[in-house]
């Protein structure tokens, strides 16, 4: 057997309950649709409400376009370079435009967004399949 | 005009050319791809090699049974949430397999990656599309 085993980083499943408890400290996730090319990922500002995934996005841009017609889902990950260690979470799910009056009714608030500009429009992922994985370093 | 202007982060394309060599100094992106649930995103380590993108994966994964069937996507980012700046590259494609030959011919490295496992499988994203953005901080 060779030594490389004893330096390599080990991988381990992050169990469903912690996944979105790690999400909680976290301000920037990408979320993942489909549009007329293919697959695309981009990143942008979150907050975890009630279980679901709030995303802050314009109502005139690709999210709102194609995020609500199919499957999403929603990564986020950390990594570090020197012990070459991280972990990530995967949500699957679909994504439905949130009517302000519920985030009233509920007490979610939008979730704070980074660029400027008009990011109206909330978007709530709810998740369908959740899981996650560590990579822990060497 | 609200003031808010002022203190929001702004907005700007990253030049194509600029985008590829954004990725040199970075270890982990996001290979994006369709299984049979939807689109998914998953964290990969990779190199950049003559323009193209490529990445270690294990031959028995879901990334070797699905990311070569259809278009892809692969994402980078990296944010600072004190100044709320960062920046993103977005490759749309197709991956392939690389015969490890190639590697040898191409005199390229497969990339490095963090995980223990056997990650023999060398896919290669060709772009068709690479664009980036990059939020200046307030």
């Amino acid at each position: 057997m060779s030594n490389e085993h004893w330096f390599k980083s080990h991988m381990r499943e992050i169990p469903q309950d912690d996944c979105l408890e790690l999400l909680q400290g976290q301000h920037v996730g990408r979320i993942v649709f489909t549009d007329d090319t293919g697959p695309l990922a981009l990143p942008v500002n979150f907050s975890i409400e009630r279980g679901t995934v709030l995303v802050a996005t314009s109502p005139y841009g690709s999210i709102a376009k194609y995020a609500t017609t199919g499957p999403v889902a929603f990564e986020v990950d950390e990594s570090d370079e020197y012990t070459e260690s991280g972990w990530s979470v995967l949500i699957r799910g679909t994504a439905s435009v949130v009517p302000h009056s519920d985030l009233r009714d509920f007490h979610e608030e939008p979730p704070y967004s980074w660029p400027e500009g008009t990011r109206s429009l909330v978007l709530r992922i709810t998740p369908l399949e959740v899981s996650g994985r560590r990579l822990l370093g060497a």
